[in-house]
């Protein structure tokens, strides 16, 4: 399926690649008030979760909460917000955002309270490393 | 588990009680300006989507297809916004909201753009009448 997926040009020029599992890319959101992961599942003219098959929606969540685990284990004392609105970019993706009491925008939810700050290129490398050494999906 | 389930009183009083399922209870956002459901596992000390067990995350996501379904079928043309936030209200709980491009908040996220206008007694019982007779979860 790979082979024929086309990322959202708006999700590819706001995000940055971290790796592929079996149905979804794995991305990170570029904003670094919050640690910000995106899943994207790699097909075409999907755009909500019910255009799923019954099996990539159950593989989705497997990788959804695989990504929650660690989220959960490399940031501690966070809430995780995980939500598919796709109201502006229509294909589907998932958001998984890491919140904490002390963030820019808390308790309200992340979209459209701040401009985005973006990361560093030493943010982005470093973080990316961090994610790869660790994250393990079963 | 539902001798035990306790509903956060503000999830209680914010929203209206639809129907029970296996895992989850539905309920409606008192909110007439979008059609905002909510489905609510019935257990206690839940957060997160990963606080489950995989086979409740499996039932859960069942029953969100289940709703999501009846949603995209009762309301035509409609985006979903699927989406588990919890940073006011801990319990565990995932937003199904019905989103149209001529909505109050579109493309905007609902969340804290507008108050709520209330559903009156005879549209709560009307909406309520047509889930319950066309809704069916296999």
């Amino acid at each position: 399926m790979n082979d024929e997926f086309t990322l959202d040009p708006r999700l590819a020029n706001d995000s940055i690649y971290i790796t592929d599992l079996a149905l979804c890319q794995i991305r990170l959101n570029n904003d670094s008030r919050y640690p910000w992961f995106i899943l994207i599942p790699k097909l075409n003219n999907i755009s909500e979760i019910i255009d799923l098959s019954p099996q990539q929606q159950q593989q989705l969540w497997q990788e959804s909460a695989a990504l929650s685990f660690w989220l959960k284990k490399h940031y501690k004392h966070a809430k995780l917000n995980v939500a598919a609105l796709g109201n502006v970019v229509a294909q589907l993706h998932i958001h998984h955002i890491v919140r904490f009491v002390h963030d820019d925008a808390w308790p309200a939810p992340v979209w459209g309270k701040f401009p985005a700050i973006g990361y560093t290129e030493e943010a982005k490398t470093t973080l990316k490393h961090q994610f790869l050494q660790t994250f393990l999906f079963p």
